[in-house]
């Protein structure tokens, strides 16, 4: 809104940005019935501006055709499978026996391991790892130095030397996934990790061995999910969150950023953790006293029991 | 200090190393006024030694020399622009369009989207991912397995599903900045994402869609900063500290590790939010009362009530 | 335990599955001693349930054997010194001077710079960078996107500009150690970075400059260590945590996940400063109290001391 063209299309998604609607100088702006009266353009008027803009822009701007073919640089094994349809970018390595459905783009400089499949409609921007026998949905889009099916973290100690246990188990991703940049996916150690459909990863998350993600469940950059957690559908996950390893989270849980989850949480609801900042010298000085929390709790008791002794029967 | 040999060049940066200056064998130390009397070795007295260290160390161990050309092995689309004293590594792909000034080092695997461009001096270290159209200016140093331009996490609700917000804006890169290790940097939405002039960033950080970074500041590994957010110029950030989205923070802004920030900071400063590691049965105790603080505070208020009616008109 | 079918072998490794071991239809169960009256299945009973089962499955299904021989894509400089036994896989690039030992994996897509060396049996699985001159022992195992050797964030602030410092030092991996999906672990800046013999690190992990990660210690995802900590040997460190530079932690510190080390341990035992969530209207109520601690502590100590002061001698 605030730097629109004469030209453009644009659109109040989030009341931060109400107070540039007067002086907008868009062509039209898509926006709801309350702000309609303060639109100085063309208003498109819609209930959620943020998904007709979303659908305007993909008319708009489509993504980028994909050119049938394998580029001379590549090397895909004579077993795999590869659509008619489907690019297959430089330097990209296609291991044995994958298979690759119809208009799938595979960038420059992706590993497919063996064994692993990607849907029709599959596009992996660059640089992607997915590793053997990864099973991946329909119009998966894989953002670059992702990667889907590496080894859990699975280890048993043996008179203190670590011993690994194999991860023997897949990766199956259903259709509609969104996964982010660095973002990385391990596979089970004996049954499946699995993203169900409709899921949408952020950049730099950790799921780990065993997850369950469920459907149209969204979550944001720098979160963590330890070994064998079940997220429920719908939820929403903030920045840096962490959820500890086999705990459940129910459907339409919301999780706000830098939340450490641990213990499963079984009703629909927001959850929080995290602390927001302070200057400095103040934090300092309520940390410290976090840190003698449970003394001044008992402090308090001695002083209610004073207090309500010296009130006979009376509870302060 | 504590290694050095007798025929090495050592520096005292730091109080902490202090104690190893009056034994140490280099055979000359960088240090400050007041270490002066205590080195057994040439003293080279500066105010910062640090910086003089550094600058002793560039002129002692030059980065290697660019050597001009393109590997056989790499794919250049021939409509890209490719300086002659520019080196392209074995593996490169380098994609329709694309501009590369002189004495660029592109490392090995690196992959340039098409449109991009890589200002004099860029140095690419290897298997980085540079998507379409970013702008990147002079002697940028990008670390294995960044993703500079991958795509915001931009999603708009459909009745419970997410529907991909295109994210047709840009990422720009000023002079001078140092990108880590598997960090990433999202373009932006509809405007462009800004990394200023002189920004250095560490491994792992993530920088969301629209995000501008000012210059000068420099950012420790793990920290993540959400979508649209404008940090200031000459900040730094602590490690795994999460900005959260559409705030503001103003210059020379400090923030220490694992801080989360919730509103924006507009005075200069420093802030903070991470909580400091206690024996864990000592912590659970805190924690557990913390998790009731507003109910102490409940109880604290009526105590203070009562003492406060025994006394009269007396203030407790 | 829950899925097995009639020709699976399950093991009971963790309490919370003891539920679904009187219905298993496994052919035959891992477990502890007490749980073997339990079981309807053949019980193979051991002290150490998961570590038998990793050393089963180890044995059921073991690692894809080496296929020696350089891949006609990977390109090779010749002064390296390949074992006839290695595998070099497609796209590979090793720089000038990098020797690697016998039975080793490089897996596709990885780049070995100059002067770096790898011993026998380690496994690389792809798209993994390691950085000039850095020295990993024998078996590693490397997961993708992982990044070894990158520079250390060393900066020097010359009147509010950067200046870089020249990470001179190396990195030097011990034997038997893993290294998690897009971990990243820099080099030091002038000795070097020290990755003791069998230490694991789950994915994305930073490892700084100058750290040294004692023995059979085991590394969560998403943890951060700062510059020159010293981590001991059986040390665990749960997801998410950091700690700060320059600290030291003892022998047998177990840190749970999300905390954050400011101080030096020395002190075996477990430490924790997570916090765990709460419904979110709870959580702030809770923590705004929490901002303001430091005056309840006051108006605690105010309240005694008036107490006091009516009971006369008596402390309250």
């Amino acid at each position: 809104l605030e730097k629109a063209g004469t030209r453009d299309l644009s659109f109040l998604g989030h009341p931060r940005y109400r107070k540039y609607l007067i002086s907008t100088r868009a062509a039209a702006v898509i926006l709801k019935p309350e702000n309609r009266n303060d639109c100085p353009a063309i208003a498109l008027v819609v209930e959620n501006p943020t998904l007709a803009y979303a659908q305007a822009a993909a008319l708009l701007h489509p993504v980028a055709h994909v050119s049938a073919g394998i580029h001379s640089s590549a090397f895909v094994h004579p077993s795999s499978q590869i659509a008619e349809s489907a690019q297959i970018g430089p330097h990209c390595v296609i291991e044995a026996g994958v298979g690759i459905g119809e208009q799938v783009s595979v960038g420059p400089g992706c590993v497919i391991g063996k064994g692993a499949s990607l849907g029709d409609g599959c596009r992996l921007v660059a640089n992607v790892t997915v590793c053997a026998d990864v099973k991946i949905g329909q119009r998966a889009l894989i953002h670059p130095g992702a990667v889907l099916g590496s080894d859990g973290f699975g280890l048993a100690n043996d008179r203190g030397r670590w011993v690994k246990v194999p991860q023997l188990g897949g990766l199956r991703i259903g259709d509609d996934v969104e996964v982010g940049a660095n973002t990385t996916i391990d596979r089970g150690s004996l049954d499946d990790t699995i993203i169900e459909d409709g899921v949408k990863l952020d950049n730099l998350i950790q799921i780990a061995h065993n997850v369950t993600i469920g459907a149209h469940t969204a979550i944001a950059a720098c979160v963590g999910i330890a070994g064998s957690a079940r997220i429920g559908r719908r939820c929403s996950l903030g920045g840096a969150s962490v959820v500890l390893g086999h705990l459940e989270v129910a459907d339409d849980v919301h999780i706000t950023a830098m939340t450490l989850v641990t213990k499963s949480i079984l009703q629909a609801g927001m959850y929080s953790s995290g602390v927001p900042a302070q200057p400095n010298a103040l934090w300092n000085n309520n940390v410290a006293r976090l840190r003698q929390l449970d003394e001044m709790a008992d402090r308090l008791k001695v002083l209610e029991k004073n207090i309500g002794e010296r009130n006979g029967d009376r509870k302060p």
